[in-house]
């Protein structure tokens, strides 16, 4: 059979079994109906619906993307068909508890679900991911009638959801957000203001969607302090759970994309007056929990779809790498230097397949560094996801709790940025031929470039992780990372990878100490000026450990995967690791020169 | 006067004027009409021209790419009509002798002249500038006959040339072309075969197209030294110059591109009988110089075409660059932080341009860093083309020649890395917008990701460089390199830049050293496997140079132009050099980790 040009399935079953132990879950009381049987079985039709259903219309939904016929949103009919099979096959309920109706999936096994769907097309997925992240949320932390009314219709995939917190005035910057939300007698909310970058915001695939929709009630604290968070459904639902009224949510316009095409991207207004929902002005929204602690909530859904966005990152560079590899196998072309005679070529003799020649053996090697130490990082965080509600000790959940805020801003930026280069690295695997519409890699790089902007920019997360997480309870999370890491590390004595541990240990070392010689600044301007490095640097030292442990996994093994994998985590080392060492050489200079560099000069 | 989003006049003039000292060439017999009045009147006129004729239609061209109506190749008509703007102008015979219509501009000038054009709309720009270099091309090696037939035309613009190298069997590798070339009784031959990848290669542009075709004549060597050298107009020409009968020279495709898309790419057919000139069949070609020497007069193109390329992608992150920078100044989002008192911000404190921001501020400062250190390098390789054709003395003569022999795959190669990032930074300093096609960063990212595979990819140019350029003439060209570098930092003794002078004279011994090195492994297979890194490893060494070399020009100075020449010089001593450790390190290593990875293991 052909290999699978979407994901591996047997890298999966390396990481999920054979390094992460998924199977061990199943001694826990939440997940004692699954098995490898069962996760085997729900990877199976992953891979299958994936492959059958979303890859096929990849490419025809990004040469068609949503426009406006008679303001209605159209889509290629495939997304609808594709998402009905989806949730036909229980997909948007796979990780909720069996009480909604979910069939209480690990989380890491999920995400492994996820990424055949964001693999095969991103932009597809899209609309059901957002709506399993809008979904968590309000289990999380929406009233039981809101759960009720909500959770249902969305776990079945008859409801959408989205997330609405930009505005065109407040990108990145929460703290200016302007939408108001009035309060009613009836102890509902009445929203006016303006929405931005609102993905599936609007669309016919679903008989409603759910926003929610973060806004200030007036007389709040300034600035986040002042954000509540609102369910604002596009239809209003009746007690019985029959849909109602039309809500005053209507779309302002869609926002045309370089790539991530096929999802609806919009503007959206609240409470314009085009409906008046029971007669009266103003968006109807209900509140979740607490006035004023809306960015708190919203968190819940940022981060996981943080990870989201870094495994979408990830299964787009796959894919575009196994898309590479499939080309570099079969294209004929050139001949290898005949060795030590001197590097002259035999014109006579015949053309090679492109996998041969070294420098394509380089990007090939380079991108599966990347593609499958990101897929390592997003199963792992949806590890300690799964750690972190079902460990027995306290002490076990707390840890990886703070493990995963560390990470998550890594687990995001990083493949956005190293999965990129994969998706470059395949494009120019395929030279001219990458470069043309006929080979989806140029799509996959088209659509890989939204992943360091949306759900905190790359230079949020950089300041998310210096200036927030590493700083943590005196810099407990730094603590615990670099701990966790010598745990391996120490495993690696006596083996061949005691060398690579030895400079993974000085790179973490030198890492709390940079931290170190950064906070100590005294002046957060300094500290922070090249945090975007120092996102980069710990993203690169946690990949660099992720690559360690694959090696030990497969240190002993003599298949070929296990080989490749050695082969990779080496490349990790030698290639990538090194990298590290002038990035923190800059950040412990406290460099001044982008700081000092002034407007007028550009 | 609000900047131009183009390109920037100031650093042009401070280039051209303030460091290369341009106006000395007046001096030369060859550039006697010329003075600093002709130089700024000609880049006057060409930003004018780029801005008013080529620019507007820019996104017009991306969206409507060209298409066949009833087997004609159809383009939006603004770039016919900027064409004609160009031409009328003597744009096309700028650099030619007088003898032939030009203005005999010094080709550092032309090179400037071009990057207007080529920031402003690359895609219009292609055919021209193939047109030049084609013409270039037959007055170095054409017989006279072949100069006054084909050179007139083409350089009054009337006429349009391309290169016709790859095929679909052969992209990179040239010595498996299959294209034939039979010599009949009237001298003239008569081609069989396909063509791909060809700009320019059919349209309705102008009223002939004239071919340079590479071909093999039965019976002469295998592999690139059978390849021979042919004149194929798509019509043929009348001995008094008139048009004659259509040459069978057909249409097979058009290539669909990720960007680039106005320029008309395409797969052409030679004689396959769809018309019979003069009753036979074949496309009727002729022999430009000897046969089988077609590849080394195909190089004379190639170079120029090389750092055409190189300039291209150096344009496209200026114009990425600068449209940042605007949008930079203009966009107000959140806040500074507020200084020593700890990070908070003050959420009641008006929002600032985002230019404010130090991440925003690192992202411009590198941009500027990448498409300045670009421009440097494009300008420096075309004063050395000035040198090599009129410096009084020929050891002169020969140094520059060897010199841009050795810079050339850099010159390709580097910008089309580099300036990609400065266009990814743009995108990401617009964020979402950056991602939509309401602005023009996202098409530049698009058209500049061509750059690393056209006109030899970018390991080609690696193999070029480490295994042909540097071990010239027992390594004189890296000696040539090298000196010229350390003239430069001898300068700096004394001066506040000693200190990166010192850390550039270190990374050159290094490279040198290297260099040794990797030649001493006496596997030529060893030697190659990591070109690549070698290739980016010196290109960052040369561009740091190039910045010294601005930095000892604006040292002494105190205007923003200065000031911020000084700050993109350190920003490049500081955070780019450094990279240049670890790359060096791996190759000096002879690292294996590429060469030893097998197929199988993928």
């Amino acid at each position: 059979m052909r290999p699978s040009l979407v994901l591996s399935r047997p890298d999966l079953d390396f990481l999920l079994h054979d390094w992460l132990q998924v199977g061990e879950l199943s001694e826990r009381p939440r997940f004692a109906e699954h098995s490898r049987d069962t996760v085997d079985a729900v990877l199976d039709l992953a891979a299958q619906i994936a492959t059958e259903h979303f890859a096929p219309h990849n490419r025809t939904a990004d040469e068609h993307e949503p426009h406006l016929v008679g303001g209605r949103v159209v889509l290629v009919p495939e997304v609808a068909e594709a998402l009905r099979v989806f949730a036909g096959a229980g997909m948007n309920a796979a990780a909720l508890p069996e009480e909604l109706g979910g069939l209480q999936l690990p989380a890491v096994v999920n995400q492994a679900v996820h990424a055949w769907f964001q693999a095969a097309n991103i932009a597809t997925s899209a609309y059901p991911f957002l709506t399993m992240a809008a979904t968590n949320l309000l289990v999380a932390h929406g009233s039981p009638e809101q759960v009720a009314t909500y959770v249902p219709p969305m776990a079945a995939g008859r409801w959408f959801g989205t997330m609405a917190l930009s505005e065109p005035q407040a990108g990145s910057s929460l703290a200016d957000i302007t939408t108001r939300a009035v309060r009613q007698d009836d102890g509902s909310y009445r929203l006016t203001g303006n929405k931005m970058w609102i993905s599936g915001g609007d669309h016919e695939l679903t008989e409603n969607i759910v926003h929610l929709v973060l806004a200030k009630v007036p007389g709040g604290p300034p600035g986040v302090k002042g954000i509540s968070l609102f369910v604002v459904p596009k239809r209003l639902v009746a007690t019985d759970g029959s849909l109602g009224e039309r809500n005053d949510v209507t779309l302002a316009g869609l926002n045309h994309k370089m790539g991530y095409r096929g999802t609806t991207n919009t503007a959206l207004n609240f409470g314009e007056g085009v409906h008046t929902p029971g007669g009266h002005p103003g968006a109807v929204g209900f509140l979740v929990g607490a006035e004023h602690r809306g960015l708190t909530y919203m968190f819940t859904m940022m981060n996981e779809a943080r990870i989201g966005v870094g495994m979408g990152a990830t299964a787009l560079g796959y894919t575009g790498y196994l898309h590479a590899l499939e080309y570099a196998r079969t294209r004929l072309q050139g001949r290898p230097l005949s060795g030590k005679a001197g590097h002259m070529k035999d014109a006579s003799a015949p053309q090679v397949p492109i996998i041969e020649h070294p420098d394509v053996r380089r990007m090939l090697l380079a991108a599966k560094s990347y593609v499958e130490g990101g897929l390592a990082l997003g199963l792992y965080c949806a590890r300690l996801v799964d750690e972190e509600v079902t460990a027995e000790q306290e002490d076990d959940r707390a840890r990886a709790r703070l493990l995963l805020e560390v990470i998550t801003p890594i687990a995001k930026s990083w493949p956005s940025q190293w999965c990129q280069s994969a998706d470059d690295l395949a494009i120019q695997v395929l030279g001219g031929a990458g470069y043309t519409r006929d080979h989806l890699v140029e799509q996959f790089y088209r659509d890989n470039r939204l992943n360091p902007i949306h759900e905190g920019t790359h230079g949020i997360q950089a300041l998310d992780l210096l200036g927030r997480k590493v700083v943590l309870g005196g810099g407990a999370g730094l603590t615990l990372l670099a701990e966790t890491i010598m745990t391996t590390t120490a495993r690696a004595a006596g083996t061949p990878w005691a060398g690579f541990a030895g400079e993974l240990d000085a790179a973490v070392a030198r890492l709390a100490e940079v931290t170190g010689t950064l906070w100590a600044a005294g002046d957060p301007q300094v500290t922070l000026a090249n945090a975007a490095v120092y996102l980069e640097a710990a993203g690169h030292v946690v990949v660099a450990w992720l690559w360690l442990e694959q090696a030990l996994v497969a240190q002993d093994r003599d298949d070929d995967l296990a080989a490749g994998k050695r082969q990779a985590a080496r490349f990790f080392q030698r290639w990538e690791l090194p990298k590290v060492a002038a990035q923190l050489d800059l950040l412990a200079s406290l460099d001044r020169t982008v700081l000092d560099m002034r407007g007028s000069w550009f």
